[in-house]
């Protein structure tokens, strides 16, 4: 361990809340109108598990937590490996809930997200780094190991005394895991699996800790092996061994070797880098054995008879990288937004002839355009980010885990964070040109941050694969029980909206309680887009969008492969589409949910308008197929744009508070435009053409012509 | 100067062609059907000035001028200051291109942004930088100073022995310069302007220069004066100032103080600052005084009698900053897409079971709708900015300098730039992500352009005005010559359609030409949305879109004004829409002059299903206004993706044609994917799973069940 992180550990936890912490009354909202409780509906959004959000989020508000944008590499690199020491030497041991009590944790997987994905609050190369040491590297000997193996390997991987790196992902390869090349071929008379690298496409790449830190690998290869009396080797596909790859002095073991990755466009702080091995020699009983293991004499076995659904297990046994990339996204949404909305709140913008004139940036309906929908996005990203929490929790906790809960939790997750993630880079980047100037200047924060997240959108998944995994399972369910059960176009609808509901785990009636929420929230009706409609335009977008794609793909089945390839690559487009139309469901339905839910009067009915901003944010972007394809008119559709800039401007004086329900404070947002100084700036001058005024010391404009 | 920049200049300027450059047939396109003539093409795209930009390019290829992402900011700061320094030194002098002969110029300010714009693809910041010396700090002693000043001042601009500010923006004011706050208050006894900043808020901010190397700014101010006789001072409004800030050794003037903006989004070679000025003085005579100056004793007097249209004018003379942008922004797009392309045409995935398939990401349906569309608009931006830089040049040359042609001018380049920066951020986001985890890492070159682009939405004129100006402009025209002129649909959508064609200069007639190209490039037709249907949406799109407008915002002349104000919020967000759609309209007509002109007919038929996919990729993006608006059927608008799809797929093998075309080598692109080593690993994999069928020794796969 270096001095830096010495030093850097050397300072104590403090798990207050910090001061930051909002505890105010609305100071936006019109007297008269509806007013949200700031309060209550910011302790709503610390969700499920609040004490352990709000403690890893007082974490990331520690300076010792910060990201140091001023840090070359390698010393940005030290200091996010100290801060991942000091996670782990945390005495509140908050890294190991999510694990079983036999081995310390607490059974907690869903409040170890929850507090996990704040991290990327401090800096996100922590939230990676960490998420590669305990959630990847540590999660890969607890979900694909034996009892024993974990007992062996777990301590290590937990005190960080054995940084780790999580060697799946091939140059070659990318999101295609199970196309790799790397082999581990089992040597009988050695008792030992033989891990080998057969060409450059095969090097493991853009691994967290390879390039410096790690001392072993959980190493994803192809297991090779002949039983007694077989006449040849036996490709059982992909299984994960652990194979030490650095000594203590941190030089690479015999036959192992790698490159480092060096700059990247964010996340500089990790030390990703490539790895090779030359017939590296590992133990029989470093294959992490939970799905399958390999005899003395060569024999495998496994719990799981096919190797497909095998494959799936044990990639599904590492989901929680994609929830908690979805909670992450969020996280620096939030951050972003929270700055630039205080800012246009703040700033004055061509006052022209009258400086002190109060028109702020969000007195302009363009400027309300850009932040307001996706401050209702990140809503909706966060209901159902929570959601995904539970459903996760149910799995992982073992309260729920069956087949049907895995697959739906493993769909939920790929549209989440397929489309989270690619939302939080548009809306940081809508942050950045919506601050102007001041946003590119790395002290305000959105750049860096912007610059962290864009990886998010193809690591754990590129978002493209992970929603054509969405659709597949959407047209796949369809071909299954709608085919052969539900005939009527009413029926399939309802059959759709059903669908999400499952996939959501609804709970409750979510028709009924949908409308109840109308009723409150729309006293002054009238509305074109009243939340029946958008609940049916958005039911029946998915599922006249997934029957179209069910009848387009069905000729497949009877093509030869070429043929059915190319009928797959007619819809591929389409496919990625549906998932997105699907996600956008889901998260509207939980929106609404969550709206209902909503005791304080107030509140929820400025959440019921955000929800309709969300509603009709999702209606324009695709305004083309519901009028192409006769769900809207062409008047209702004409008149959208006025709907959206009427509830811009109601939503414009609650914007303020909806961000403050956020809970973020000046450590978390570490932006000097977001701490007042624009508000300032502004009163100096102010003061200044008074007191101009007011001495008759302010020139005359010229007049025309003289 | 310091060691590292010596050592930069040492080496000499190299202008041939670098030896990278395409002369190549075609080498992707199938046999039988239409070809590129790539070497052809190539030839045109360099377009009017073709020797300086292939100059430029070469220089741009050029080690000396590449951009070291390695540098810690203060080491890249000192090498873009040395490499703008060579530039001046340069012996083709191009730096003096612009300027009048009597100066020492060429009178070619066309050829010069022609060359200017590729310095890009060295390093933005170098383009930046030397943006801010030559065409900012220069220009405005170019543009805004008498004879006498021009030979005071522009020899230490120009020999960068004198770095200099271009002080206009404030903190507190942004792209609002009408308000910008710092006075120059004049004082007739000493015969000296008192430069000062009356608050924090009029602090010059973001100024390239203004954290190190500036010896001088070009200072904007509110010239304040008392005429003999007067009793008050006046403010004759924004006026320019030549203002020295450091001494010789670096340190600031008496009175004159800032702060280092410090580490930015992108462009950090870049000493940006801020400046402010405590009672300053400087002689009368450092008033830039074309379009305004004081006597002696403090009388006031312009050529422009006008206080708005002298404001106008002024910033008008400023306009090469946009046009420039606009071309930069094409430049850095062509790389990353040059980059993602080459990459796509090589890189395999997901080819499951037989790993030597011939699978690229281009036979991926999304990978094309990912890139394809994103050349065509790259080709649009292209032909447009040609004809931008045509205008430009006969503008500032003077052989076409009226009223008319400079608002035509300022119009074109507020509507190309403020459309075309954005896009460039979006494209190279989409090649950084088609680039799966390799596009994150800094060697592959897309996430650093990316993040020095990033600005350039949002200076010389932030997007959203830049396009609110526009769509003023559009309406105001409406106002002006239609509403007593034209009284028909009929009459209004041919009204529209020749103000594109007068904003564009058409010299000939367009829509005879439009249908000869169809006629030539769709033999196979039976296309739905053939070009004269392309035109006829995009124009009434424009012409429907102003009507509105002008019909909304009427009420608003009789209004009071905050009722005006009303009015014209809530026609805000269409003012940006229409202007984007106007700006579509100007790209998409000159790409079909584009097309019509061009000589060889394999070339023609090609670039014409590129213009397609143009017009496709358009009406797709407000396809909900064409159908809602009964412009397009609901069965049209469905047919849409397929015919882009189809489209796509005519394209996929001549797209490494029309990207080589750009002409940009392996030294411009400096991409490590786009080398050819993704082939060579694909080859090496494909040989070792040939010569492990041929021995005998690939391990069979594991059959389910066992």
């Amino acid at each position: 361990m270096t001095t830096t992180a010495d030093q850097i550990t050397a300072a104590t936890g403090d798990t207050t809340l910090p001061a930051s912490a909002p505890s105010r009354p609305s100071r936006t909202s019109p007297a008269g109108g509806p007013r949200i409780d700031v309060t209550a509906l910011h302790q709503a959004l610390l969700g499920r598990w609040p004490t352990w959000r709000a403690k890893a989020r007082a974490h990331a508000a520690e300076p010792r937590f910060w990201k140091d944008d001023s840090l070359p590499m390698a010393e940005h690199r030290e200091r996010v490996l100290g801060q991942v020491k000091m996670l782990a030497a945390d005495p509140e041991h908050q890294v190991w809930l999510a694990y079983p009590k036999r081995l310390g944790g607490q059974d907690s997987p869903g409040a170890n997200l929850a507090g996990f994905e704040e991290l990327a609050i401090g800096d996100p190369s922590l939230q990676i780094k960490a998420g590669v040491q305990f959630g990847l590297f540590g999660s890969a000997i607890w979900q694909l190991g034996t009892p024993e193996q974990q007992d062996r390997w777990l301590p290590g991987a937990m005190d960080v005394s054995v940084p780790g790196a999580f060697a799946m992902t091939e140059k070659g390869h990318g999101s295609d895991v199970a196309s790799l090349a790397t082999t581990a071929t089992y040597d009988a008379e050695a008792g030992e699996f033989v891990i080998n690298t057969p060409f450059r496409g095969a090097w493991k790449d853009f691994l967290g800790n390879a390039a410096k830190d790690g001392l072993a690998a959980t190493v994803f290869a192809r297991l090779i092996t002949r039983g007694p009396g077989e006449t040849q080797d036996t490709d059982y596909g992909v299984h994960c061994f652990y194979v030490p790859i650095r000594d203590e002095a941190g030089e690479f073991l015999p036959g192992v070797g790698g490159e480092d990755d060096g700059l990247k466009g964010g996340l500089n702080g990790i030390d990703n880098g490539s790895l090779w091995f030359d017939h590296v020699r590992v133990p029989r009983e470093n294959l992490l054995a939970r799905y399958g293991q390999v005899a003395a004499d060569g024999t495998y076995t496994s719990p799981i008879a096919s190797p497909g659904r095998r494959f799936f297990t044990m990639l599904g046994a590492l989901v929680q990288g994609r929830v908690s990339l979805d909670g992450a996204a969020g996280s620096a949404t939030r951050i972003g937004l929270a700055i630039a909305v205080r800012y246009a709140e703040q700033r004055r913008q061509f006052a022209g002839a009258a400086p002190d004139e109060e028109v702020t940036l969000l007195d302009y309906a363009t400027h309300r355009r850009r932040l307001i929908p996706l401050v209702a996005e990140t809503y909706a990203l966060h209901y159902a980010h929570e959601r995904l929490l539970d459903m996760f929790d149910d799995v992982f906790s073992g309260r729920n885990d069956t087949e049907q809960t895995r697959a739906d939790l493993e769909t939920m997750a790929a549209a989440m964070k397929g489309t989270s993630t690619t939302f939080a880079l548009e809306a940081l980047q809508e942050c950045r040109v919506a601050c102007g100037g001041a946003g590119f200047i790395t002290e305000n924060r959105i750049v860096s941050l912007r610059a962290d997240m864009d990886v998010y959108a193809t690591f754990e998944g590129d978002n493209t694969i992970l929603l054509q995994l969405v659709a597949k399972r959407l047209v796949g369910d369809y071909g299954k029980d709608l085919g052969r059960q539900v005939k009527t176009a009413q029926g399939k609808a309802r059959y759709v909206a059903g669908r999400a509901a499952d996939v959501a785990l609804h709970r409750f009636p979510l028709r009924r309680a949908a409308q109840a929420v109308a009723d409150v929230t729309r006293p002054d009706s009238g509305a074109v887009f009243d939340v029946a409609l958008q609940r049916a335009l958005l039911t029946e977008r998915v599922a006249a969008k997934v029957e179209a794609l069910a009848l387009g793909l069905r000729p497949a089945q009877k093509a030869d492969p070429a043929e059915a390839q190319r009928i797959f690559d007619r819809h591929q487009v389409a496919l990625i589409d549906v998932a997105r139309s699907h996600a956008e469901l889901v998260r509207w339905d939980l929106f609404t949910e969550a709206v209902a839910s909503t005791k304080d009067a107030g509140t929820a009915v400025v959440l019921g308008w955000l929800r309709d901003e969300y509603a009709l944010t999702v209606i324009r972007r695709d305004l083309g197929w519901f009028v192409a394809n006769g769900r809207l008119t062409g008047s209702r559709a004409r008149a959208l744009d006025g709907e959206l800039d009427a509830l811009e401007r109601r939503l414009r004086p609650h914007l303020l508070d909806l961000v403050d329900a956020w809970g973020l404070g000046d450590d978390h947002l570490r932006a000097v435009i977001a701490t007042g100084v624009e508000q300032e700036r502004q009163d100096e001058a102010r003061a200044y053409y008074a007191a101009q005024r007011a001495a008759g010391t302010l020139p005359t404009k010229e007049k025309r012509g003289r």
